[in-house]
């Protein structure tokens, strides 16, 4: 790839974020929100949901599908539960509105729940429970959003991808930090495959009559495939029922299009806190050792190990975007007044 | 099959039950709290977990891998948190001392987990979320036990089955219930098939040097695959996290075999207890509503409904045993003095 590379510090990367979205229309709380929520996904993994999500957020915020004026609306019916409106706007400024609290709440109770409906999808899912292990907190999350995957024995779109993220703290070294849709692949994938008229391999999708399909354009007009069959479907349908169920967000199914119209999505995030040192105060301890012996010898993948080793490495040495992803951005920061 | 069967009403299953658990030397209470779960079990299941498994535990109560004296010792670390110390017995009677304050607690704040460590193995796990649904909670439950199933990118066990349940209260139906192992199939299935020297399907066993295998026996000596690759084998992780982690039972790798020797697998057991009614209270309805839009409109197969249907048919006509079966388990009754 002749592909150009401009690279930029984490603050600066917060910055040039920061002025996109102003010049998208966005709010100063809004824009510091999602630009910390979007520096920290690039940086613990450039491929997935950090500046390239970005021009999603922007696009949405000119076409009206955030609401640029939001402010979350929250209310406490009961001591471990927060629940917020979004507002029509992103799902990050809530949750930052909320933090303080949700951990408070998690560690004087031992376990507390955020839900939230009404907002634009909630991006890199991981984050939100990452947050929550740099507490020393254990964290559960689900999202859910615009209808892209068949249920278990469906053919047609009934869930969002909807992610599960888990993190949880160890005493010396990277968070555990899984975070993963309940489809195949990511959309993203197939989206950048019909792009290219690519194939896909099978098993990620059906077209629009059903039938398992490896055309990416043809899979675009269908549904994808939840991962690992009827047991994978039905994360996804428990991933609706805590992102979309307890909050009262849409319905996957009910969830306009994130990427076209003026309507939000209207999504719901659901994010649970756990205090493992009240239950056991070596927790940390042993949860190191034990990832430590999987790890060294079973083989077996710590999922947020190179996360984590991403985000030092970029808190030292910055991150790197392309030079036509940097461009497109930046065309929105000259939008400002 | 010529297979004879035997008819029980739910109240004789249980006397049936009772019986047995006592001439294997439960306590009384110990005898009460398995021949419930047993019955629920096999009334919403016969195939799985009901009477089939009783055998294993009446085993393991004359051998000593549980503690027929066992009491639960349970602390309150937290308001929202109950702490349960099995003693080496039945993971059952834990919950079921804890329940009433478990519900209670979920209630109050909103939200409460409970955290069992050191018990045999939990049994039908989607039985301790299912009568959460009948209290109008939604419940996540979370347990493990001795190493069966391989971790993403390992050949050797590290993992037990380790499922994950969920279930929710609808208003007008059976609840949501979603009980499901971590790994491609129930141990059972492949015990089953190596005893019958039956092939087993491609993708749910690796043999002892980490080779695939359809060769059941062979399988016995290696590894269980997780279902869905790295995503199913992460969420045996997420699983092993809440349910030995949290309560500080046995990780699987430590937990003792709970078919042969005199040791409890000292597994552990986690149900998160969550009240939607506070954050919504329309939940049931409008959960009723899109399960069965879901379902009529769509086709989407909905987990639970069949037990459900099948728990109230056993309800009205009773179960059946196979009569060997009902041999197996007379005669640990007989062996009462």
């Amino acid at each position: 790839m002749s592909e150009k590379w401009i690279s930029f510090s984490l603050a600066h990367a917060h910055e040039f974020a920061v002025a996109a979205l102003l010049g998208a229309g966005a709010s100063p709380a809004m824009a510091a929100s999602l630009a910390r929520a979007t520096v920290d996904a690039d940086a613990r993994s450039p491929a997935a949901v950090g500046f390239s999500h970005l021009v999603d957020y922007l696009e949405s915020l000119v076409a009206g599908r955030i609401n640029n004026k939001a402010e979350p609306r929250r209310t406490d019916p009961a001591a471990a539960l927060i629940r917020v409106d979004a507002d029509g706007g992103i799902a990050q400024l809530g949750f930052d509105h909320a933090f303080d609290d949700l951990t408070g709440k998690a560690k004087a109770f031992g376990i507390a729940l955020f839900a939230q409906f009404n907002s634009y999808t909630s991006g890199e899912l991981g984050g939100y429970v990452f947050r929550l292990a740099q507490q020393g907190l254990v964290g559960l999350a689900a999202t859910n959003g615009p209808a892209l995957i068949a249920g278990s024995g469906g053919t047609k779109p009934v869930y969002c991808t909807n992610p599960l993220a888990f993190a949880a703290p160890r005493k010396n070294g990277a968070p555990l930090l899984i975070d993963q849709s309940s489809s195949a692949t990511a959309f993203a994938t197939i989206r950048e495959a019909a792009a290219h008229n690519e194939p896909i391999p099978a098993g990620w999708a059906v077209d629009a009559t059903g039938q398992p399909t490896t055309d990416a354009r043809e899979a675009m007009k269908g549904a994808m495939l939840a991962f690992g069959g009827a047991r994978g479907a039905n994360v996804a349908l428990m991933v609706e029922v805590l992102a979309a169920g307890l909050s009262g967000a849409n319905w996957s199914l009910d969830a306009p299009d994130f990427m076209s119209g003026d309507r939000t999505p209207g999504g719901g995030l659901t994010v649970i806190a756990i205090a493992p040192s009240l239950l056991d105060e070596d927790f940390e301890d042993r949860l190191d050792a034990q990832l430590a012996r999987l790890s060294g010898g079973y083989g077996v993948h710590i999922p947020g190990v190179s996360k984590f080793d991403a985000l030092n490495r970029a808190r030292q040495h910055g991150i790197r975007l392309p030079s036509a992803l940097v461009s497109r951005i930046s065309a929105f920061a000259s939008r400002r007044d």
